[in-house]
């Protein structure tokens, strides 16, 4: 493979800067972000419009029944600043409640990076857990995301980085803290347990909250977690392996047909009228200035489908085929005879861009200067170094640069990123150590398909922190609500979950009965 | 008792503002703020005279041998405002250092709210311990005190509300949790264990440091620390109440007197010519404007005089003789028959006041409106609810005012306490659960003498998480530097917490084998 030129080789910069977003499962690690200093192009629309909207439209009516309220949060909770309170939103049903003298569970989900209700519409393993665990349910927003916007709008949380500011997950951390603490006290629910849930960032929350906050939840389940992603804890080309191994798994023709395709995009574009055949061949709505963006659009694709190689068809922003990853490699793999690379690439991506047939041409790079929740918060905090491997990896190779992806940030945010902080702050190398040591009540649940589990905690820690993982499961599919077609793997990987969390209640209660008969 | 005007009746607020500040002893937890809204007026003078001190003057030359050194920390860690980073002062000493490859711990005393150098020269315990244990010794200073000045001096840190807003101990954890990783990384130091050190305000960042970083320290000597004094964790009486039992241990009439006397000055000040008898009797260097400048400048003698109570000669701000409580009741008690107890109470108070006999008269209220460092902690987050039973106190009654207070703080500050927020972030009813099955290797020494015992931890949680109390030790005795005059035991209470440490130690060092010999 030929030397990329110097933006396309800058694939860098672990956490992109792309939600995740599909509405029918839950979200929502970002994505890598993908080639280029000028690269988050995808997300900021989808998160965006996701932000604005609410529990309809794309949503359909919303799935579950709760109330819509909101808690007046102080901005900085670490520091006495003048300023403006911001009301967080959160969404609670208490109907299947067992109320406070039945020591009724509370079960918490950490929201994420996107509007609660998305988060709420689509983490259905906790609306159906809740009736059988007589359990209040809440979903507190993430500040920064959906309408819990600090200075009244998304337009002023997001004016500049003094705005900005106070986007950080340990302030999410306290906003539930804070909340739970005051909502326990309007319920006379004070001896109630909390659980955690959380997916993906999400998860990490959940698990960061109950190593911090353990007086205020008895356990956490973190589903497709990526706590170990910072630093070098975990090499920096786990990501692209993974989904690389994704694809090879499927078929090494597939793998070696994708890895092949950069350089001869790349050269095609530098032909004479190489823009407009790429243009046309691969149907995009308006002229391509560079193959960039066509990288861009495959590798985000690519590691969009590893997330989601969930083992039925499910309705993402596009709706996907089971297995996605098989039918891409099929479509590649199935063309005839003498089929051009690009002409494969072409089918294959169409598994996840246009799997109904009714796409006319593809939009690129709608709005790749808006400001986006994640990119302040990878420019910032969530600094998780990714690379692209020469040989193992399926995307073009780079080497991940510290130095360009805090010029990016400097650039559009006006940030530095502390990228030991997070490690500081929470335990880094010595992670597992803590977890074993000073935690307890962890479920760390992974998909092995899903790229993020490298980053993950994928073995048991100690008796009550647990890894649960699947072979075939991907990006925290055991949130979603449950199906006909969920394979028995799945089943059971649920079933353990309930079994360990019906433990911490039961252990729980008797703890508290044993204060009582005292 | 009459009722006391309203003023004087509120003697309430606790967590005062005077730093418990003798220079030949360590600190420090602050009063609980006596009587009136103006009322911090010894405080700040101390402070700030100290905080602009340096190990020479009244310190003498420097006990110990260490560097100053200084670290550029961010002002804030948990948000990303663009705020100037400032210099962060801290003392080191490596000469006893075993080094990394025999893993020399790394001894952290926790800097509380004071000038760091004096902590380092009042804090014998650790400078005596390092050699012995081979450690290096480090000495943070606590952000806004000492040398360690936002915006480069006490001046501009103090100005208002907006620069103090970053004067919390979340920050000062956060701080010391950046300094020693980085530290360590510089002194390859990475695989050293931490011990934490620290007494009163110190002794609780000890303590809440190893709950919320276990990951950086494996252990805290946590002495003193009134964890527990918030909210209604224990009863907010429990400070005057000890303070005015280790004056009715020693003779229940002195105990009698101090309690009749607050209505005999009362009284006397609202005579023709009664301040100015006052003024004379108690001999003050200036003429009293109102009685309630007698009332906080004998109730700070009490307080001080109750967490000093050692059973050795110490030289305070005012030297005492040994016992100096039992000293100030036989001075009360042993006037002779007809002594007014207006003569009495002067005679009783130059115990502390004037022991040497050397002082011409006392000044009072030197600074009444300075800023103060613990002024603002107390009006932001050290919320410690105090209040003086009718019966059991020697003080006047008075009845925890949270509103009062708020109007303290809003007028002196213009800042808005948050009550609740300690007990939400470190732990509040349930904080002895959450140290029990999530905290290990915490020492909680106390005296039972000292008033602020009341709101620590005074009994085991569990193996590892030990209760050492004296029943006749004051304020963190056993942080002191040993002396020939140590009463057993003392000398045994220490010996108990040299081998916890051991025992941290080498439990550490017996893990780190095993993952070596692996």
């Amino acid at each position: 493979m030929t030397n990329f030129p110097k933006p396309k080789a800058n694939l860098s910069f672990l956490i992109s800067l792309v939600l995740f977003f599909f509405p029918q499962t839950i979200s929502s690690l970002p994505l890598p972000r993908p080639y280029g200093l000028r690269s988050p192009q995808h997300a900021p629309r989808f998160l965006r419009k996701f932000s604005l909207s609410n529990n309809t439209g794309r949503l359909g009516a919303p799935r579950y029944r709760y109330e819509t309220r909101y808690f007046d949060q102080n901005l900085d909770h670490f520091s006495f600043s003048d300023l403006p309170t911001f009301r967080q939103r959160y969404l609670i049903n208490t109907e299947y409640w067992g109320g406070p003298t039945k020591l009724g569970p509370i079960f918490l989900y950490c929201g994420n990076e996107g509007d609660i209700e998305w988060f709420a519409a689509n983490t259905g393993f906790v609306w159906e857990l809740a009736p059988r665990f007589r359990a209040m349910i809440i979903f507190p927003e993430h500040r920064y995301y959906g309408e819990s916007m600090p200075y009244g709008s998304w337009e002023e949380a997001y004016k500049n980085a003094s705005t900005l500011a106070h986007l950080t997950a340990e302030q999410a951390l306290a906003d539930f803290a804070v909340l739970i603490t005051e909502l326990k006290k309007n319920f006379s629910a004070q001896a109630c347990p909390v659980v955690l849930f959380g997916g993906s960032y999400g998860g990490m929350l959940a698990a960061w909250m109950r190593l911090k906050y353990p007086h205020i939840a008895i356990g956490a389940l973190a589903s497709s977690a990526p706590v170990l992603q910072f630093e070098d804890i975990v090499p920096p080309e786990t990501f692209y392996n993974i989904v690389s191994n994704d694809f090879r798994r499927e078929s090494i023709s597939c793998f070696n047909t994708i890895k092949e395709s950069w350089d001869v995009i790349e050269s095609e574009g530098q032909k004479t009228n190489g823009l407009s055949y790429l243009t046309e061949t691969f149907r995009f709505c308006r002229k391509l200035e560079s193959t960039d963006d066509i990288s861009n659009w495959l590798s985000s694709a690519y590691s969009y489908l590893a997330m989601a190689d969930y083992p039925y068809p499910a309705d993402f922003l596009m709706p996907m085929p089971a297995n996605p990853i098989k039918e891409v490699c099929k479509k590649i793999d199935n063309c005839p005879d003498g089929t051009s690379i690009i002409q494969r690439i072409v089918e294959g991506v169409s598994v996840y861009y246009n799997y109904t047939g009714k796409v006319d041409c593809f939009d690129l790079d709608d709005d790749p200067h808006g400001m986006n929740g994640w990119n302040w918060q990878a420019c910032t905090e969530m600094v998780m170094p990714t690379s692209s491997s020469k040989d193992a990896s399926m995307f073009p190779a780079y080497d991940y640069n510290y130095t360009s992806d805090e010029e990016w940030c400097w650039e559009n945010y006006r940030v530095k990123p502390r990228p030991t902080w997070i490690s500081t702050e929470f335990g880094g190398h010595g992670f597992k150590h803590t977890l074993k040591n000073f935690g307890s009540n962890i479920i760390f649940s992974n998909g092995l398909l899903d790229p993020w589990s490298g980053g993950s905690v994928l073995e048991d820690i100690s008796e009550t922190i647990v890894a649960l993982v699947t072979e075939k499961g991907a990006h925290h599919l055991d949130l979603r609500p449950a199906t006909a077609e969920d394979p028995d793997w799945l089943v059971e990987q649920r079933a353990a979950e309930v079994k360990l969390i019906q433990g911490w209640l039961d252990e729980y209660f008797k703890r508290k009965r044993k204060v009582f008969d005292m």
